[in-house]
């Protein structure tokens, strides 16, 4: 029933994502779309798909009237802008997995989308297969939000979960998640943070309206946790987890920041395991909703882009009702955290400061 | 940015619902969706909202053609089915929260959706405000769906959490969840598993293509769990919990039930607690999700019809895709289950048959 649109897809970038996508799509003829081109950076390396499908070269995709659909699954956040600006200037609707691009280009690629009019879509950027953005836009589009918390990083989420349940120290985490493929070889992006506030940037646009630089929001890796904190939390019944944080204060701003917390086993982020995300959202009516799935992955990340492409048949188009049809919310820092402090020596304390240090030593990072 | 459609409600219904969406969507302007009139059953009963804005003239609703919106959540099923059933042919989009009369009316309703090419949507109908439908529907559009199960029904939830955790019996926790709204003064639907099965109904619809009679379904409910039950489930580290669940066979064809499952400490579903809802997805390419939300409640539901009247400003439809542009599945009960029986007097069970039962007796109804 209905009629939609017959989607002919121009695809950069055939590493596991985008393979993933090419099995996804064979696998489901009703969606009525199909890979046209697919441009890639090296032409050397075999491919699980027929060599005609290939090419290097970009415009050879961004020229061709056919395809109405641009999906970009390639690493590198520069050409991954050029490619989103130039496809959807040509009148292009167009699907993108790269968080690190969408995070430092957010403003521009707001403008892009008002000029062109085109769609511009990017599940898979956040939590991959769980359908945050998608929920937040349709489904808390008021003023009603009160918060939102998350775990957005799957390999950062590993690896804590090796260290407090498991008795692993970093190092041998860090290895394991690397072998399974849950962390890149370079882990700097995942571990100290960048990846989950780059992914933060964009989630707050479509929570708040807010469109935040990345480097304007607190933040702080894994990197300094160690089987030491991990004793702390199991002596307090806790766990430690990467969160990633918003909620809006009695003044009408939005604290937000991503840091590592203690997290209480009755708390629905403690339920998110291993390489998992998981998004709890609280409104004003339809009280804390809790969103739980992979966060990584070839096919979850396929299966999300999928979800886009199968949005644009009905030409669906975020609205960021929150930035246009609503006063925006302004990030605000004029908030106390509660920090907990851990350090190996004593000795480097001088010792008029210690007691006092004492004392605040296990006391953890409270939820605001 | 983008234009989208003027919605002019019509509200059938001012209960808990009814007016929680009306609060709703007082306070959510940028909606551009104002409610011109709403019909009731009854003038007499005092209402928080001007008088002017009541009839009990259906009519005067469903003849007005400034009127291109019908909301209907009252609670009598034939009079809901006849209203949706005159909105739909006198061109109105419909958003419905009544489940009972969605199942026993899915082929009709259908048939009229395909007649009249108007939206006829009904979040709220199921796990209210959790987007199980939707999400069904956009992000499972294929044929990779491998099972879905669920706790729908927040009532027996509920009972079975004051049961098991807090060692209540059937009857305290029954007066307990009325005490506190959960559950009907007549609390059959519930307790008796019809309002679980009505919703599995519609939700095999949108997960694979079935549009069962909900007769056809194999259900029960929980009027016969007993402490004792409960006793035996805590030895076995167990909880239990009423399951609606499906499942593809190896035959193409899918097996669906809704009844009272043991549930281990680690399954997704153990976390759904007291009136919460619950549902774990799992599909071939995005693996196991879980959304977990509240499933009752005069605001959960409301905002969730929110979101369905929000969805019809771009002219959201739900496509069945399952059903139309697939092969649908069948449902089967070529199926096995383990089955716990537990019973008070061994005495009326003749001896000869008590060794065999007494092995069998702790067996759980286990996953298929």
């Amino acid at each position: 029933m209905g009629t939609h649109k017959q989607l002919t897809i121009g695809l950069f970038g055939f590493g596991v994502v985008g393979e993933g996508l090419y099995k996804v799509l064979q696998q489901t003829p009703s969606l009525n779309a199909s890979i046209k081109k697919v441009c890639i950076k090296n032409f050397g390396k075999k491919r699980n798909a027929p060599a005609a499908l290939f090419t290097t070269d970009k415009d050879e995709l961004l020229n061709d009237r056919d395809i109405n659909v641009i999906v970009e699954v390639i690493d590198d956040a520069d050409a991954a802008f050029e490619i989103v600006t130039i496809a959807l200037r040509n009148g292009k609707d167009v699907v993108s997995a790269s968080k690190k691009m969408i995070a430092e280009n957010l403003q521009a690629l707001l403008e892009l989308q008002q000029q062109t009019g085109k769609s511009f879509l990017y599940e898979s950027a956040a939590c991959a297969s769980i359908p945050v953005i998608r929920n937040l836009e349709e489904y808390y589009d008021n003023d009603l939000l009160h918060s939102i918390k998350a775990i957005v990083n799957g390999s950062t989420n590993f690896i804590l979960t090796k260290i407090i349940d498991e008795g692993l120290d970093f190092k041998q985490a860090l290895l394991l998640a690397q072998q399974l493929g849950f962390a890149e070889s370079n882990p700097v992006l995942d571990v100290e943070g960048f990846d989950a506030v780059n992914k933060w940037t964009f989630l707050l646009t479509h929570a708040f309206g807010i469109v935040p630089n990345p480097n304007s929001i607190l933040f702080n890796g894994i990197q300094n946790i160690h089987s030491s904190d991990a004793t702390v939390a199991k002596e307090k019944k806790q766990g430690i987890k990467l969160v990633a944080q918003a909620k809006k204060l009695n003044n009408g701003k939005v604290a937000a920041f991503v840091l590592p917390q203690f997290v209480n086993q009755d708390d629905h982020l403690a339920f998110v395991k291993n390489e998992y995300n998981g998004v709890v959202i609280e409104s004003g009516f339809a009280d804390k909703q809790f969103f739980y799935g992979k966060g990584a992955g070839s096919f979850p990340t396929a299966s999300a882009v999928l979800s886009d492409i199968s949005a644009l048949r009905y030409e669906y188009k975020y609205e960021y009702k929150k930035l246009y049809h609503h006063q925006p919310h302004e990030l605000s820092n004029d908030i106390f955290l509660t920090v907990y402090v851990s350090f190996d020596d004593l000795a480097l304390i001088p010792k008029e400061n210690l007691n006092g240090l004492k004392n605040g030593m296990h006391k953890q990072i409270e939820n605001i």
